[in-house]
C-alpha cells in the first residue's frame, strides 16, 4: 500500500466541453475505515457519460458534484483492509467508489467481482451498470418481439453493444449506428448485428435507414440523440417503442438544443417514447446479473473494453467518451 | 327531400393554411341506396382538425382525399330511406358520412343517435369520436391516479374539455390551457377545472405552470404542441405520462417544425410519451359510449357545441378550428 492516495477533484464547473481545467489531482492520506467498511485498492475505474451531468449545478437524477468534491464512479478493486465479515483481504469487489487509488466502500454496497468468472473490467461494463441498463432498457422499455427491427445509436458503446446482442438473442433484426469502420466491423463481424452504419461516412441517415431497415423501425434504443435520432423517428412503425437511455450529443450543451419536432411523428404510428434509468430496476438486478453472466460465459454475448492506463489519465478517458474514442466500455486502469 | 344534394369537394390541395379555394360546393343528384344502406338527411356535420391531414398527398392514419373527392366526416342525421331492417325512416343515426345534405351510410356502420338521450350535436362531440378519444387517451395512455396533476392543452376543445372532466372524476388536479377568457371561465366555472391559463395573455408558460401546477405535471394531454408543450415538458414529474392526441399548431406547416429537443427531458423523470388514435380502442367503444352517456345524463360531464349554420359555411367552420373559434365541439347545422 502506498503512503498517499491520489484522488481526482472537481476543480471548476466546465462550460461546454470540459477540459483539463475542470479536474485536479491531489495527494491525500490513505483513508481509515470504520465498522462495516472496506478499503479497496482500485484496479479499474469506470468513466461514464452521465458524469457530465454531475458537473452541473443542477439537480437531476444523479446528485451534482460540488466544486472541491472528490469525483465518484463505479470501481472494481481488491479489498486490502476489511472491517466486515462479508469480505476478506484479497477479495475483489465492485461498487460505487471514487476516482482514486484507494476508495472506502461499505461492504453492504458492493458485490463480489470474481476474476475467475470474468476479467475485472467486465464488471464495469457488460456485468455492471451498462450491461444492466441494456438489459432492462431493451427488455422492459423496448419490449422487443421476434422479427422486430431494432435500431441502436451509440451501438459500439458499453450499453449499445449489449443492447444489440440481447436483441439478437430475442430474434430481432439489429441495426447499429457507430462512428468508425472499426466499430461497424466489430458490430457486424463479432457481435452479430445484421447491419451497421458508420454515421461519419454519411449525413443522409434516412437513406441509410431505407437501405438497412427497409421495413421500418420497431424498437429504437437511443444513447445519442441528434440527426440519427431525427432520421429514425421518421421511420417508426406502428406501435414502435423508443427507449431514451442517453442523449450524449447534448451533454456539453449550455442551452437547450433545438431540432425537428417529434411529437407530431408519434401520432400515426402510436409510438411510445420513454426515458429510462437503470436504478429503477434495482430489485431485479440479481436476476439480470445472473442472466448476463450466463450469456457471457456461454459466449452468447461478446464484450470489449477500451482501457486507458493510469489514474492520471482518467479525465482524458472521460473526455474521450464525447469524441467516441472507446469501443465497448471505457475504463481506466488504476493499478495492476 | 330536395331534388338535389349539395356536397363539398376538395378543389385543390392547400399549401399552408387552407382557404376558400380549397373547397368547392357542387349540386349533385340525391344518391340511390342499395341493400343494407341508409339514405340519411344530414342534420349536423362534424369538422375536425385531423381533416387537414387528409388534404395532403401523404399516407397517414386517415386515408388522403384526392382532389375531386367528396369530403368525408362524421355526421348525425335522420334516416329518410332505409334498405336495412336495422333502421326505419325517421330514426336518427350517427356515423361516417359526407359534407353534404344527404349521405349514404351502411346500416352496419352507424349507431343510433337518440334525441331523447342527448341533443343531436352531442353525438359528434362528447358522445362521439372526440369523447371516446378523451376517454381512452386519458385513461389508457395518461393513466391518471388520484392526486395527479393533469395538464390539458386545447382544453376548451371537443376532446380537451372532456379529458379534463374525466380527470376530475378520477380525483386529479386539472389545469387547462385555452385561448380566451371566455374559454378559461367555462373551464373553471362550468367544468370544474382547478385552474385555466389563457395562453394568449402570456408567453411565459413556465411561470404560469409554476403558479397553477406548483407540484409539477404527472399527466399531460396534448392536443396542440408548440410553446405550451415546450413549457410542460420542463415540469414533468417522475413517471409522468404524456398522451399526444393532436398537434394542431403544425397541421398547416409545410416543413417539419423545429423546437426545443425534448428527448433529453425524458430521462430524469423517466417520462413516457405516446401517440394515440382512438380507432385502436374500437373493441371497447361500447363500454366507453355507455360510460360517457351515463356521465352526461348524471350531469357529471358538461358539454357544449359551437354551431355554424348552413352547409355552405362548413369550410369556415373547419378553418375556425385553427384560430380556435370554437368552444367545445365545432359542428355545422345542415338541416333543421
Amino acid at each position: 500500500m502506498n503512503d498517499t492516495n491520489r484522488r481526482w477533484y472537481l476543480a471548476e464547473r466546465p462550460t461546454g466541453e470540459p477540459d483539463a481545467e475542470s479536474f485536479e489531482l491531489r495527494e491525500d492520506d490513505v483513508p481509515e475505515i470504520t465498522a462495516g467498511e472496506l478499503l479497496v485498492r482500485v484496479t479499474y475505474l469506470s468513466v461514464d457519460p452521465y458524469m457530465r451531468g454531475r458537473m452541473r449545478d443542477r439537480k437531476s437524477y444523479a446528485e451534482p458534484w460540488d466544486v472541491g468534491d472528490v469525483l465518484k464512479g463505479r470501481i472494481v478493486g481488491e479489498v486490502i483492509e476489511s472491517n466486515s465479515e462479508q469480505y476478506d483481504e484479497g477479495d475483489f469487489v465492485t461498487g460505487e467508489g471514487t476516482w482514486a487509488e484507494y476508495s472506502v466502500l461499505d461492504a453492504d454496497d458492493v458485490v463480489p467481482a470474481d476474476p475467475e468468472v470474468a476479467d475485472l473490467p467486465a464488471y464495469l461494463g457488460v456485468l455492471g451498470m451498462p450491461g444492466r441498463t441494456a438489459y432492462f432498457g431493451l427488455l422492459d422499455v423496448g419490449e422487443p418481439q421476434p422479427g422486430d427491427t431494432v435500431v441502436v445509436s451509440g451501438a459500439a458503446g458499453a450499453v449499445g453493444s449489449v443492447v444489440g446482442q440481447i436483441a439478437k438473442l430475442n430474434g430481432c433484426r439489429v441495426i447499429g449506428f457507430a462512428g468508425s469502420d472499426e466499430k461497424t466491423r466489430w458490430l457486424t463481424e463479432d457481435l452479430g448485428f445484421d447491419a451497421a452504419v458508420n454515421y461519419k461516412e454519411t449525413d443522409d441517415y434516412r437513406s441509410a435507414l431505407d437501405s438497412v431497415a427497409p421495413d421500418g423501425v420497431d424498437v429504437y434504443f437511443d444513447n445519442v440523440g441528434g440527426p440519427i435520432t431525427d432520421a429514425v423517428f421518421t421511420k417508426l412503425n406502428l406501435d414502435a417503442r423508443v427507449a431514451v437511455c442517453g442523449q450524449i450529443a447534448y451533454y456539453n450543451d449550455e442551452t437547450v438544443p433545438t431540432g425537428p419536432r417529434k411529437l407530431p411523428m408519434l401520432i400515426a404510428p402510436r409510438a411510445k417514447v420513454q426515458g429510462l434509468l437503470v436504478s429503477d430496476y434495482a430489485t431485479r438486478f440479481g436476476k439480470a446479473n445472473e442472466q448476463l453472466a450466463t450469456w457471457v460465459a456461454n459466449g452468447e454475448i461478446t464484450h470489449r473494453e477500451t482501457t486507458v492506463e493510469g489514474l492520471e489519465n482518467a479525465p482524458d478517458a472521460f473526455l474521450g467518451l464525447f469524441s467516441g474514442d472507446n469501443i465497448g466500455k471505457q475504463v481506466v486502469r488504476v493499478a495492476e
